[in-house]
């Protein structure tokens, strides 16, 4: 790197902003004139008042009757008691019931249960009532003229009752935030699409965008894709831009595309942020054009989300008076994690109660990684000024939805299954409040998670050439005295996965060593599994292509095959059948899910025990192929 | 009460269920069968998958350069080193943007700040390079194939790009469940109405519980009102029941009315649930007809909104696979709650930081009271074997809003003045986020308030006769030692408040002996004014009617009188001047605000002291009229 190229590189670090630094610039903002326009009072939740509401009516409206009974006039009954009731005669008094008006020279109710009549019509009454005595008097829940709700209000479900009960059939709010969102990008194509080639990218950020905007409160419009060009792109934002009250262009995320967008806003307003100091979401941006805001939002699907949560929200709220909470919890983290120097690392976390401890298990890093997004309950941030996190360090982490409910939460971590999948489907089904969460680290590196605590289950299938036995030798090694359980989830058929016809005609382990392989990863059952055949046959693994190359599932595997990275692999029958690849079987394995003993004492174990008894998983399984399932729900103790 | 009675007292208080059982009843009745319906992705939110959705398209869909760069074969690369850098001729690599596909060939991307360009078009690399390294591996986010959603899961805006990305433009959802409200009552009148005669009810329970159920992912139609006719009432529900899920009967709260909705429920189907042990909610009903649930709705809007919560809700989260998490904040009760023995009570409350506590400071209560629902942060349950709690016992409380902010609730307990309505509206204006919640207790009533630490301020005006001052004598008799200020509000006028006109030619207040006066509640800093100035002239209390019928504001005062219930009473006159009401001065008194000198310390002390010396606030009271500013804003320490 020449002195030129430092320089450079120094000057893109210092124009990133912090995290705390652009939530400042979006305070100081101003904010769009959003005007009001007038609506019903049942249309308006949600919505921010625009001035202040006053009573019409009050409530209630006229003297009522609190209770069943008789209107009659208080100093009637002075001097009533048990031993000598008063009778008054029919004109004195008036039957009436809850809620109906109190006639104009009567000024108390007697319940029903304390009065008795006769024949003639008489009413006896065996206590004095004070005036006003069970009646609801008007204006006793609200007076007419009266304040009801200021000006700058957010109304919600319960202010409906009080504004129409106060007379209020319609009320000025603020107009909703006008948001246009312009994707960008030569190789974006708008879902649907019949088929997909290579290189194309789904615009799903313009609807996950869309989506949150309504969540807060904004209408939206989103144009056709807008190619890379820098003056297409000016042009669309200039003459929209009299007609929205803030702009989100999606931006790509090569080196290029981020030129041209900063490029095309400085030239038609003012840049305040161009890029931020955290990640995912460094290329964020914040312009100002004609006096509105123009957010530049990154491409890669995790930036865009966390961008958008972290500073769009933020503007929304600001312009429409509404406070944001965010939901945090204090947890464990579960692991070690490193991050990178000069950026606050959002890591996004499961969270679970393990064994009554309130862990945050790190999932899957990157920007255009979004599944584990999905996955996650929560992010914690790694501040730019740290190298990671060690594991067991108190952590706060803010939730993406407040109704998580962490002892709800079930955690698999260690070796991949179609039968994971299948248990999914039928936890949903069955137990519909609770969510299981998968990672896949191989047998081993699932062990390994449940030494420390950060899993309930730990999905394994290790054999042991030396006692031809499957998982008990391994997890003696690593949990000692520990007390651990194994269920048995099926035996399944390892194998060789070929292309559709077995076109290299590969029969045999041998012939891997000819064509092009694509290997699991290290700890994985299968790895282990495969090292030993290749051992027993005295197999060079130098001399196999793509040995080193190691992919994480079972599926990934056949996804690389299908494709055409690599002619072979090995995984399970029921793998190669979804995509519709050949399979030359090895042999059957165990499968089993270890945990802790302990953990048969939580409703999460039940429930998953019985998923795995149920006639349902056998169901799947025998649908699936390549499972035998003999030890299907077998329980072995180590 | 004689036997008869007494038994049938026993039964109808052995038919009311607990609410535990009539959850419990809630959790076992079967639920809707929904059926499914295809929508795009984008409009699924909120909406609960139909079937197990697999993943279409692997993402990345090919293997994609993660950097810009160079695309070549890891192998050309083997050897490079700073010293001795390989070069590659241009038809060994392909420059390369973040996300571009890599050739079939090419295995690997240099990054283009590693990479140096000759004039003839070599590029030098000076590092070896591994097989895939900055290559985003097909499938790495997500395998085709693959489950991304279970069937019965809610759909998350999260959920958004993970669908369109992996291929999945539509998907099949439960449909939403379609509910028929039928509100019903000879008195109920379907807003708006033009004028509104004594008797009349508004309904706003039908807006009320639809809102409720749209926020709960339901459909609704709402019936016209139903008269009070248990033949047109069954046959509305009987017409109508195959066409919705579910059915919500608005019933009256006349013991009348109630008996019929049950009667009718009985004829045309079976009474689960007729009463609930709990207030408000009591009359609150579960019937089976035609194998779909018809919930009986009490009419008053605390009883509606209560049972809404508690049952209707956990039954349409239960026929959507929803969870239902109650957010729950544990906070110091601020005073003594009374209770009935027999019945859960839900007392409402508003919750704020007081002195470093959490307090919850109970509202009105009743059925038939809603604005202290409307100003509540959430509510307690007192069971039904407990006679009230003390103050000071900590309790759970059950938040209304998750986005409450306790520490920006502010609290007024004392004397009552429109003023405070002038802050409640100027807050909002300029400090949206902070909420003003008061309560009118009186002068004496807000200073015992301070004293327990249960408001942040108390409005006062109480009059010293021996000083001639007010409010200084007061608080050192009630405080000691205790440091409190005083930040003056304004001086107001008080007067004898009269019909418009003064029809009965009132003019000094011996005039008030001979006719129908209404008084303010003891405590209050009118009613002690009033009562010095009766003692002052010799005036006998008894010979004053209506001196012994409290109310607790101007404007109740005010609306009395409007309405004919009372000839005059005495108040300010900027209430008066609402109603349209004569007004005789009686002179000048001064409105403070008392608060612990601590306070000054809070942000919420220096927000009311700032609205309270603005030239806003000084206009409304000048707009109100009957205010004398002259200690407006001034400090005084006692």
């Amino acid at each position: 790197m020449d002195n030129q190229d430092e320089k450079k590189e120094r000057n893109i670090y210092l124009n990133l902003k912090g995290i705390d630094e652009v939530k400042k610039i979006i305070d100081k903002i101003s904010i769009p004139k959003l005007g009001s326009i007038e609506i019903k009072t049942s249309d308006a939740i949600g919505r921010t008042t625009a001035e202040d509401i006053y009573a019409k009516f009050s409530v209630p409206h006229y003297n009522a009757a609190a209770m069943d009974g008789i209107a009659t006039k208080a100093e009637y009954t002075f001097g009533a008691s048990e031993i000598n009731p008063i009778y008054l005669p029919q004109k004195n008094y008036l039957k009436i019931d809850t809620g109906q008006p109190i006639p104009k020279d009567f000024d108390v109710v007697i319940p029903e249960e304390e009065v008795t009549y006769d024949e003639k019509g008489y009413a006896a009454i065996f206590n004095a009532a004070y005036p006003w005595q069970n009646i609801r008097i008007v204006g006793e829940d609200i007076v007419r003229g009266e304040l009801l709700i200021p000006k700058n209000t957010v109304i919600r479900e319960k202010a409906i009752p009080l504004l129409l009960s106060g007379g209020i059939w319609k009320i000025k709010v603020v107009k909703n935030p006008r948001v246009l969102i312009i994707p960008t990008g030569n190789e974006v194509v708008q879902p649907p699409v019949k088929s997909i080639k290579d290189g194309m990218i789904i615009d799903y950020d313009s609807a996950l965008v869309a989506k949150l905007l309504e969540m807060w409160d904004c209408e939206y419009e989103i144009t056709n894709i807008v190619p890379d060009n820098q003056e297409i792109l000016k042009n669309t934002i200039v003459s929209h831009i009299k007609d929205y009250d803030f702009i989100c262009v999606i931006a790509g995320s090569s080196a290029g595309r981020r030129d041209f967008t900063e490029n095309a806003m400085k030239e038609i307003g003012k840049v305040l942020v161009h890029g931020v100091k955290m990640m995912p979401g460094k290329p964020f941006s914040i312009s100002i054009v004609s006096n509105k805001v123009v957010f530049g939002i990154p491409g890669f699907p995790a930036s865009a989300y966390f961008s958008a949560l972290l500073f769009i929200k933020r503007y929304i709220a600001k312009t429409l008076s509404k406070t944001i909470k965010e939901d945090r919890i204090s947890c464990d983290l579960s692991q070690n994690v490193p991050s990178k120097l000069g950026y606050d690392e959002l890591i996004r976390v499961a969270v679970a109660d393990i064994n009554d401890k309130i862990k945050a298990i790190p999932l899957k890093r990157g920007a255009s990684v979004f599944k584990s997004i999905y996955e996650s309950s929560g992010y914690f941030i790694i501040p730019e000024n740290v190298e990671g996190y060690p594991s067991g360090k108190v952590i706060d982490v803010y939730l993406f939805n407040k109704n998580i409910n962490f002892k709800k939460n079930i955690i698999f971590i260690g070796s991949n299954d179609i039968s994971i999948d299948f248990l999914k489907s039928l936890l949903k089904n069955f137990y519909p409040e609770f969510n299981l969460i998968s990672l896949n680290r191989g047998s081993m590196g699932g062990l390994v998670s449940l030494k420390n605590m950060e899993t309930h289950f730990a999905p394994t299938h290790l054999f042991d050439p030396t006692t031809g036995d499957y998982n008990i030798s391994y997890i003696k090694e690593i949990f000692g005295d520990n007390r651990i359980v194994l269920l048995g989830v099926a035996k399944r058929n390892q194998g060789i996965i070929v292309k559709k016809g077995n076109p290299l005609n590969i029969k045999t382990i041998e012939d891997i060593t000819k064509v092009r392989f694509i290997n699991r990863q290290k700890g994985s059952g299968t790895r282990i599994l495969f090292d030993y055949l290749l051992d027993k046959k005295s197999i060079d693994k130098k001399l196999i292509k793509g040995y080193n190359f190691e992919l994480y599932t079972h599926m990934a595997i056949c996804n690389f095959i299908q494709k055409g990275y690599a002619d072979c692999g090995i995984g399970i029958k029921s793998a190669a059948d979804t995509f519709g690849l050949d399979f030359i079987p090895i042999g059957y394995e165990e499968y089993e899910l270890a945990f802790y003993e302990d953990f048969t004492n939580d409703e999460r174990f039940d429930i998953i025990h019985n998923l795995i008894i149920s006639q349902s998983f056998k169901n799947r399984l025998n649908e699936a192929g390549g499972y035998d399932m003999s030890i299907t729900g077998r329980i072995r103790k180590v």
